[in-house]
């Protein structure tokens, strides 16, 4: 068993290797001014640590984690694996990638060591059992950071044999893999497991990386393998590691808006704790932001850290204007609020060259405190001193889930359909953000979680639906269970191909349903929906399915009220078992879909953490049976208060007084029940 | 001389080879109930036939054939040639192609063999003769259906040193290629015949495959290279047939928009009969359709086959929204109408997996009859059973030709000029939308066509006046003959070097005019034309042609009314021999050229299948005298029958009574004269 | 010393081995009654000179030289070197580039040789060796064009072992490069030069060819590497002429809008003449020309050569409209009024093949001299045979210049960023187009010109500030100088290191400010900008600094007035020693913009060469104490003359009258001061 945080830290990435010895003292001065307590080190210093293959040099290393003990700075040892030295391309052109073009690669950029390749895995290997048996013993060290942000997909004939094997290992026999990818179709049939060849542009790809594949079958376990041997690698590390040190967690840092290149679900349970790097942007509505810890924090179950972020400007998105006064607070804390446990930047020391000069930091260029985002990070560092013992641990209770699958994201993104409009994780958002203006606290869980903890679990566009999925969860409603599900589900099984009998397959018979065909809207064109016998319309678009009702108990809530399908089911109700399940046949407008969700809601008794309207965010941490509501105005006007949270013996901890009745713009109230002060 | 077909084919594509035999009783079943009466097969099946090297099963196809031939369906036999199996690529991988980017493939795909592989015409030769050796004696098999859809280039080795020996045909000497391609300029003079490159993207290509290069004269070359290359490999298997079978049609299936990379002119005279993949896009207006299969129709000037087309959406678009009730049955006819002899589907049943699999087909994947689709599929079945031996074979004549030609399509897109915007086929499509829209039947021919046969000849955009040419037409209007043609026409030979003294180059004479220079429109922009002492403004765009009359009888029938050419001649007329020549000096508004058609039509004497103005589509096939007015109304919204369809003696064939007065959306009338009754 | 041209050349391009020898005497028949004097010879003709390595051909090209030289044509001999021939490809492959995407290009083209292959350099310097000795001593020749158009970067293995040797002469030692390309960061260190790759696709680039890169450093260096490379080749040629000819100047024809890829700063000194190619497009402002003429002027503070033109369209261009009535004349005249002592055109006959076989010429397709193109070039010949005598060699005196770098566009076009909308040439022409409205004559000079003899130094987006150019800017001010500088100026040292203590760093001190942090403006948004106590708002978008005044004397023009910064600093002027500076922090409309300065031609003493407002272009050319105001209207309509232009005294010696009041579309008139006539 690992040992956790010792305490809620307050740091990020550091490079002293960057800067001469002599400016340490004045960076860790200036970061205890704003109380940071921890850093993380040694991200990208392999070509510092080993100048030559074997012979290694941690001289300056033994300095910066000497000094930063010396401040007793909780230190995040990174393995400094994610970017290969240039003598290592050069030796072993094999450490690089292949992309989808086809293209060995060569020195350069970072994050593109090949999965595949025996020598970086041999070198990667030796440099962590080195850096492991030396700094093991360290007390300061709360964490092991391996890698960095782990992604990309290499293509290259080392990755071509590593695949094959991997598809022994899944299908046993050739006829079991061709009857899986369906290969009699266009004469794809294997004879012999060295036929295969690797998805890219110049075998089975058809368009850019990442969209419609010839074969989807074969694309959706190309995905798979890389994830699993990039995860491979992630282990390699960390049992290095563990070779010298069993307590302290191990952990990579998950990103992306999700990453779509790797399996986060299939990653979760070995890491040690969730770490995230967390980059919405300016454009992002404050949902998404919310979305993407629900699901960091889903994977475990437990608190994560808020591994990267940025004191004030990315970069690298088209655009980074400056966050708006009291902006960074509040959206860091939105993430203390899902669930972080750590906030950290990237960057804590801004470098005056290469690729993210730019990018915000604690100290900027100007290397002055006396500066807006200086202050507002030190106000924050001041804010999780004192507060941070009440919410680190703490639980983030939910009585829904939604669903979200790196292989539904992969196959349904792979479809070759009859729109061209098919992006998963919009789709997904549509349902979150409903939950998310209701105030209803949600899990984002994957298909193999437990459902049955749950009131309700929503599952829209579950497209590929795995072996003995079906019975999940038919056996979650028949037992009481609540499912939400809507078009595209229920279409393909793991390797993507179609449940024969009827859409959607193994969910007919739960939902109650048949779906003959299925419309596409074309550009500029909605379907009317009508609710009841209500005159209000509201609009369907992207697929309209044509829905005929199977079960005795099936009824629909809404019909099309367009097209010569007027007058059809829409939306539709099953009673199933003990259980109900319901059935969204559109992509309706969020009007539309706020009609089905109240009547979900309704149904499933599930209530909101507060019962009036508001566009503030309100999440809810509990610790020792003890409620923290955070409340936040992610919006650059001021917004009032819930009157039902402004009721007597609540006090915000941050100001240690009763709440304001109003917020000004990106202010926040981290709101406790008096009677335990 | 080869036999016809011996009916009216109603099915399409069928691969019994993806099911297992169990299912095929059953399938055919479901096909009779529809009154299909045949199917395509082996379109994909080498992998299966040939599962290593020169080891042939034929085991599986001899049980399909036998179960088909049992329930007595017409046979299109496939050769499987276009898709290689996976041991191909890996044993001979010269059978994959060279792209645009210089990147030979590997296995994946289909339709990407090189034309001038040696390994690819030995294996496809054999298996061919292997297939046709066995089953040329099965009197079920009513064609061979030669590879599938060809198209696509190679530049590969082997394709360069091709190209090479083409050259040499067509040139003879290293002299005659470089004027030819016009090599002193920027020195690209060739001295040995093995300098030639071919234009890809690390040579002289300029921009994507197919658009603007920097040769035009070597691009075009490529092009009628590779197209020919193809027609060998085509010729090459029907050779191989028709040593076995000397009765049955052979033809390949011809595709697209039309398709770029086959001039399908060249490739007619080896069709036994023209076979057409049909695809039309949810956004193409009804007279796209129409164009495409008069185009096919005029390949040979006789009845074609519909060899696929989708009974309900297809899966490779943008956008596939559902066919509307009857819409199917309406399109599908709107093909008889132009000359198809038959009506096939690409599918007859939907696989569960590839790249197809949402691809709609007669059973679906619910498997079930009780769809609307099945439904139209089968009431069409019906009405071909009914009516299919009153339009077989029957012609379709037309006294107008509108010219269409590869050599100039490709010439045109390549061009280098002042205006970024020419593509061939929109401004083809200018001038068949107007005679559509007349009811006026048209046939779609080369320049190599009999011209003497049409009461008129409209060549739009004939910029490629390859040698005689310009003579031919000239003797055509001298004898009496319409010409109609437009800007950018006449201005280069047939190796695109441009005709000096004056454009139109080889039109002049027969124009009556001289092209001084080229005004270029830029976006937003368009140049007002009137007609006559008409107040009326029409709109020119693209190109404006600054005009000087030359002839004696040549007249201005409109001027430009803006820009410092106001005033000067933008349509003109001129009286040449016994005949009468037009020229359009811009692109026209719809209503611009409106005026110029119908004085075209009041000059030239031609006449509509109806004297009304309907937007009905109206044509007519006429067998031993016998008039058949197919009149489909192809919109979502009802029409009203044309007063002069509505006479006495007319009989709908389809029901058998008199003409309807309205059609409903999506209607179809099949009108005989009664008297024939 | 070199001889300057003999008189004003008007001519162009001209390509006799294109045609038929007979061709030749009508050809010069027509340039004569062109009162053309002068051709451009030999561009692309070393596929006919060297039809096989090592065997020469002049016979052709002695042929054209004596009939030019009988006919009294000023010859511009071209060395031929810019376009390979087949069999050198072939030969030798590493003369073709490799690309972008790391891919070997093959024959095709043109422009396309590596500049680190010995073989074409063996190959190149070989053939201009024969040029020379055969042609030095011909009195027609009156200057030597070397290759043409350089340009564009090859990637190959033999250019990067010539980058790691430029490297190792610019840094030394490799501690000086990883410090000057920071490679600590992301462990980029390099132990061994040859570890050092090329940044294209294959390794540290990121995006397309020129833009953001992961190093900006190494990508910086590589571009400078790459125009020195090139320039080489430039020097090869050059000096190898010298051996033969030590009087006839030597130059290459620059080209661009401007030309990214050459530093033509760097290779001014070279060129005994600057030559520039024109060619604006239809929808360029006249003031987009006049900034690329100033500049090319400005190469060498002397006259330069309108080497290129085109007499009508071009084609290559996406749109290229006719040229209306006198246009043609009017912008030919423009490159004059600003500086050129040619007029020449690409080209004097139209080829009939090739990639520019529409492309405009003298004689066109048609051979036609009663043409209005023709008609045009007739007139502006016999102009210019009347006035050429009074211009040339005239200087055009500005006492204000603007600061144009190639660093600085290569750096600041490679910036990743708060914004991805930094586009170096437009943030410099606001600031051209405000003193070309005010008719205030400029210079366009390089970062190491010589201030002090300007009244006023306009350096916008001065990103890149290299060593010594602070103090240079320093002292000049100090001195009394005028500085104009804006947002995003002195961040980077000349290895795009950022300089640390505050934006913008060694500029700090001359304009008195901090700049603490940059809002980026997002699409759509503008942020308010107010002068002194005015109501009247102007708009600022793409960066918004956040300025602190940190002088004594500095003070705020304007303010922003939106925003949480509003009411801080948004433009400023410091006075600093005997000079003043100004600073600009956001990028202005043309309004606000124009209200800085009219405030800083206030305040400098500037003055236009008219007092009145007017958008007739103007500007003065001055020899041997003469004044002559070139006025042209660059406008479809007609327009004023300025009323102190039509005082008693000018004369118009176009037409040697006195100016019309009022000028006709595209009218020109080149006033003198009438006492000296």
């Amino acid at each position: 068993m690992k040992q956790g945080l010792p305490t809620v830290l307050y740091g990020g990435d550091y490079n002293p290797d960057q800067w001469p010895e002599t400016d340490w003292d004045d960076d860790i001065k200036v970061f205890k001014q704003a109380d940071i307590n921890s850093a993380t080190i040694n991200v990208f210093s392999w070509a510092l640590l080993e100048p030559r293959e074997g012979e290694y040099d941690f001289k300056k290393l033994d300095h910066i984690v000497a000094k930063l003990s010396q401040a007793d700075f909780k230190i995040v040892m990174a393995t400094s694996t994610a970017a290969m030295p240039a003598w290592m391309f050069k030796k072993y052109p094999d450490v690089a990638r292949v992309d989808y073009q086809g293209r060995r690669h060569v020195f350069g950029q970072r994050h593109n060591f090949c999965p595949s390749s025996i020598n970086y895995r041999r070198l990667a290997g030796r440099l962590v059992d080195q850096l492991a048996r030396r700094y093991a013993g360290n007390s300061h060290i709360v964490a092991w950071h391996v890698n960095n942000e782990y992604g990309g997909n290499c293509y290259c004939e080392n990755c071509r044999r590593a695949f094959q094997e991997w598809l022994k290992q899944r299908y046993q026999t050739l006829d079991n893999l061709n009857r899986a990818w369906d290969n009699n179709v266009w004469s794809h049939t294997i004879y012999d497991w060295d036929e295969i060849q690797v998805p890219n542009e110049l075998g089975d790809a058809w368009g850019a990386e990442g969209t419609h594949t010839i074969v989807a079958g074969l694309s959706v376990d190309y995905l798979r393998f890389q994830s699993d041997a990039m995860l491979s690698l992630y282990n390699l590390e960390k049992q290095t590691i563990e070779k010298y040190d069993k307590q302290t967690p191990i952990l990579t840092n998950f990103h992306g808006t999700p990453n779509k290149w790797i399996d986060y679900h299939a990653w979760a349970k070995d890491q040690d704790i969730i770490a995230y790097d967390s980059y919405p942007a300016y454009d992002d509505p404050a949902y998404v932001a919310a979305f993407r810890y629900d699901l960091m924090r889903g994977l475990k179950h437990q608190p994560f850290m808020l591994m990267e972020s940025t004191p004030s400007q990315v970069n690298w998105q088209p655009y980074s204007p400056l966050k708006r006064p009291n902006q960074m607070r509040a959206t860091e804390l939105q993430a203390v609020a899902h669930g972080a446990d750590t906030v950290q930047y990237f960057q804590l020391k801004q470098a005056v060259g290469g690729s993210e000069k730019f990018h915000g930091a604690v100290i900027s260029h100007s290397q002055r405190t006396d500066t807006r985002a200086f202050q507002e990070v030190a106000r924050l560092g001041h804010d999780l001193k004192k507060v941070g013992a009440d919410f680190k641990d703490a639980a983030t209770p939910a009585k829904a889930a939604i669903v979200f699958d790196w292989s539904n994201f992969w196959a349904f993104e792979y479809v070759a359909g009859i729109t061209q409009d098919l992006q998963y994780v919009p789709l997904i958002m549509d349902y979150y953000r409903q939950f998310y203006q209701h105030q209803i606290p949600v899990d984002v869980i994957g298909v193999d979680d437990d459902f049955s903890q749950y009131d309700l679990i929503v599952a829209p566009v579950l497209y590929m639906v795995k072996k003995g999925l079906g019975e999940k969860i038919s056996t979650y409603v028949q037992n009481g269970g609540h499912l939400l599900t809507t078009y595209a589900s229920g279409m393909v099984d793991e390797s993507d191909n179609v449940y024969l009998g009827g859409y959607p397959g193994p969910l007919s018979k739960v939902l109650g349903i048949w779906v003959e065909e299925t419309d596409a809207t074309v550009p500029g064109q909605t379907v009317k929906v009508a609710f009841d016998q209500s005159a209000q319309r509201y609009e369907g678009r992207l697929l309209c399915d044509q829905i005929h009702l199977t079960g005795s108990k099936t009824r629909a809530l809404a019909h099309y009220a367009s097209e010569f399908y007027a007058g059809t089911p829409a939306v539709v109700e099953n009673v199933f078992g003990k259980g109900l399940a319901w059935y969204v046949g559109t992509r309706l407008d969020d009007q539309g879909l706020g009609k089905v969700i109240e009547h979900v809601i309704d149904r499933t008794g599930l209530t909101g953490l507060t019962s009036q309207t508001t566009d503030l965010e309100i999440t809810r941490r509990v610790k020792d049976g003890q409620e923290l509501y955070f409340v936040l105005n992610l919006r650059n006007e001021p917004r009032l208060l819930p009157t039902d949270l402004q009721q007597a013996g609540f006090v915000d901890i941050l100001t240690g007084a009763a709440p304001k009745a109003k917020l000004e713009p990106w202010d926040v109230e981290i709101l406790k029940c008096g009677m335990d002060q």
